[in-house]
């Protein structure tokens, strides 16, 4: 099933580009089939294709989009156990993951169709004339949220299925309006063609325009840049590296018109267990952490990198109680070779720096496997050594010791921008510690309480965001409903007849969708 | 009551920074008080007092965040004429334009106070939890719109007033939560002082947090663009040229953490005079275009700039129409020298380019004075001189022929973003050129039929906004109450208990506002 070739609008790529492969990370060795990089002159057939879908796709009734969104979920569905190992076998992640994944996958899809079909996302709003108002009339004005043009969409190394090529950006993008060109993660190719197949699929058999999609294959950086800078897009989602999405940020930045870049990034997840957390229920906690942190082998977004504990012995009991879990933990491939040598590079000067435990003295691993490991530090170590805040992908986490509440201020005012924070502690401690939430706050798009990072739900109230470097836009969120607005913007119509306003705006309300009416919420 | 000296928090800047003065536009002559710069120290200090309100600022409760809004209003009103007569002075606009712009400014703030008293605009949403979901259980989840942080906001030559020390971006950012550092245009300090004094009464008279407000006089970029570089300030408001707009732009986006910018800079607002409003109202078209071209001496961001017109007997009627007016409109001074001499070089160069046609050949005029002027081509010779969609400032604009419906398509292709576009013309005629407002509609953020593109209501429904160059963020709109959400992001609380919830998010709704609860709208 698996051709190697890009997805053009209806066409397949050539197979002139240079070809690459991927790898299985259990062993270390090249997969087939060969793919095939998208050369300059597809990529610009591919954006000229977008370009000309922009209009009609955006113009496509929302009950439509809704269908095409459930066919791209049905024809996933449809790939069976053909895509789960695949993405297994790309991964070394296990089927029971993918199924998971899939589910997610496919939920996401429905969820946008859902929306489309209530359709009171669009935020309509109607402001009705007065004419005889003094000292000048009143226009009729209405607006609403409309797609925002053709997305680049960057493949998620660690979300082959849920943030790649249908995954929570190309969902939310086609759910707006927006053609999308997907640019697949050299990692996992083959995943990417199948669910590219799956979505190809749906824009035929849903009669959308041609250039609705098309999938990039590339082995090196030229398309991903050359893609931001085309323009004919006009917005960018991107999970990856904080060296990566920067510099896709600087060059969205640089255009001759700068576009909106949404880039999650990285994020250590600061997580504070209270002294209460520590005496009532420091062993549930130690485990809870224990698979927080080594769940999808360290590689979630979400992996709790920064764990506070007071200065006591129970803590200390956590902690061999931890670092014993970890050493009874086995290790586990990484998804690609360059991810395993960065883990290798950062612990290894980690080392360098504070005390550390790995797993296992093994070193010979096959593949791309590494050891988990821990590290243990001071507050006020941890506070003069700014760079103990880069995070490390893969599965390890550095405790830090702090009993005084002014120094966990003092770090909380240290940290960069996260995706979350977690307290554990009683509810009494929330009062006490009211000044450290309201600081985590400032810092960060998902606050938790006796929980653990790890783990999203999608839901209409899910924030998956925050400051810098978390991601490049903490006004917005990259999971749950509200991710769709990413890729649209406000446009008003004033003085427009009935017959020319756009289905949500006209006088009979025949989309039945929530409005505001001169200024009042009106359905 | 001038005292020529910056707002720190609670207290005013020295006497150490250069100096300037306002001009008066009509004698071009410099206008007492000496004005002084503040210095790098002042800004750091205004700065840091910004940061230190950030967090008690934002966590101020709704009811007295619009209280404070309320009093700044009220302060400003209750400057009287002394306003009134110091905006004419220095910008050589009439009395009664400030009198008008005042009681946008102020109702603009009351608009805000109004949506923080109703409160929905936070957007709140709760998914309750699902202790026994399998596989796994789902968490409370809540989240709803938060304030930024420090914001800076840069005053605007053409409004003194509603775009300037407490104008949109000001009152929007207070509304939202935000710290607000403004840097007064150069053009009008006395009326920024005047203004300042009133909202820092207003912070005492509130109780608000020092750092809630702060005005900084300059005379260069250096301290415009300090502000922007500075770490505390996360979100940037700016109304003004096209060079200065994406300057500020690409500061904020090289900054270590970048930040948004919302910049509103150039627009062109493309106007088409369809063939049968020609014939049908083509006198009463001219005279609204004349007041649209002149009016506020050609100074709005929305003013008419290109004028699409059939090739006919009619158009000719209504061309040499129009240009009988602009003979008869009287010169006008602008409001800065720097202004007017762009304008003289722009219209000059135009007169190199095409026909062209000022009212006056009197060129020795008084202070910032000049003459009003029109000029005209063809569609083609438009098409192939892609700097005549530059906009000029002033009391000017260019009629384009063109007869063909395909012309039109591709003119409007053709066309940077927008802030507006308007289209005169019949019921049918929007039929005829759906496909022109389908195009228009990608490029603009505000579609008119049958009216002038100046004057913005200020409304829920309005969109003042538009792709770039028009604006930074396209997604967003500077006028009516949709503007708070430029300096919110979004926040979300995961199994908290209700007593640390914000009252936005409790489950007793004390706020008594518009929630999305498990998916559905509910008060």
């Amino acid at each position: 099933m698996l051709t190697g070739k890009s997805i053009i609008g209806s066409e397949r790529g050539s197979e002139t580009g240079t070809t690459f492969r991927a790898f299985n990370p259990q062993t270390g060795d090249a997969v087939e089939p060969d793919f095939y990089s998208a050369t300059l002159d597809e990529l610009n057939r591919a954006a000229d294709l977008a370009d000309a879908a922009r209009i009609p796709f955006g113009n496509v009734a929302a009950s439509e989009r809704a269908k095409f969104l459930r066919a791209i979920a049905d024809n996933i569905e449809a790939l069976g156990d053909t895509l789960i190992e695949r993405a297994s076998l790309e991964t070394a992640l296990p089927n029971a993951r993918f199924v998971g994944e899939r589910g997610r996958t496919c939920s996401q899809l429905r969820m946008f169709a859902d929306l489309l079909d209530e359709g009171s996302w669009v935020d309509a709003r109607i402001d009705h004339a007065i004419p005889g108002r003094q000292p000048l009339p009143k226009p009729d004005v209405r607006s609403m949220l409309r797609p925002l043009g053709p997305v680049a969409v960057f493949c998620a190394s660690n979300f082959p299925l849920a943030y790649s090529v249908a995954g929570g950006d190309t969902a939310s993008a086609l759910a707006a309006g927006c053609p999308v060109i997907v640019n697949a993660h050299v990692a996992h190719p083959g995943t990417a063609e199948l669910v590219g197949i799956a979505v190809a699929k749906a824009v035929r058999d849903c009669s959308m325009p041609e250039g609705t999609f098309s999938l990039l294959f590339s082995d090196g950086y030229e398309i991903g840049q050359a893609l931001v800078k085309h323009p004919a897009i006009k917005a960018v989602g991107f999970t990856g590296s904080r060296r990566g999405g920067r510099a896709l940020m600087d060059i969205a930045a640089a255009r001759p018109e700068p576009i909106p870049v949404y880039t999650e990034m990285s994020s250590v997840n600061p997580t504070f267990i209270l002294p209460s957390a520590v005496v009532e229920r420091g062993d549930a906690i130690a485990a809870g952490l224990h698979a927080s942190v080594t769940g999808g082998v360290g590689q979630f977004c979400t992996k709790p990198g920064l764990v506070f504990l007071p200065e006591s012995e129970r803590s200390e009991n956590f902690i061999s109680n931890f670092k014993s879990q970890i050493s009874d933990t086995a290790p586990s491939p990484l998804l690609t070779g360059g991810i395993r040598k960065s883990y290798e590079d950062a612990t290894a000067h980690r080392r360098s720096e504070v005390a550390g435990f790995t797993a296992n003295e093994e070193t010979n691993l096959p593949g791309f496997a590494v050891n988990p490991s821990v590290f243990e530090t001071s507050a006020i170590e941890f506070l003069n050594t700014p760079d103990l805040n880069e995070e490390i992908f893969g599965p390890t986490t550095l405790l830090i010791r702090s009993s005084k509440h002014e120094e966990l201020l003092d770090i909380a005012r240290s940290l960069e921008g996260q995706l979350t924070a977690s307290v554990h502690g009683s509810e009494s401690d929330l009062s006490e510690y009211a000044d450290l939430i309201e600081i985590l706050e400032t810092k960060v798009g998902r606050l938790i309480f006796n929980g653990f990072s790890t783990g999203v739900e999608v839901c209409p109230s899910m924030v998956h965001g925050g400051p810098y470097p978390a991601t490049s836009d903490s006004r917005s969120t990259a999971v749950g409903s509200r991710a769709i607005t990413r890729f649209a913007r406000l446009v008003c119509f004033q003085n427009f007849p009935d017959a020319a306003l756009p289905r949500e705006l006209k006088k009979a309300n025949p989309c039945a969708i929530w409005r505001m009416i001169d200024n009042a919420y009106t359905k």
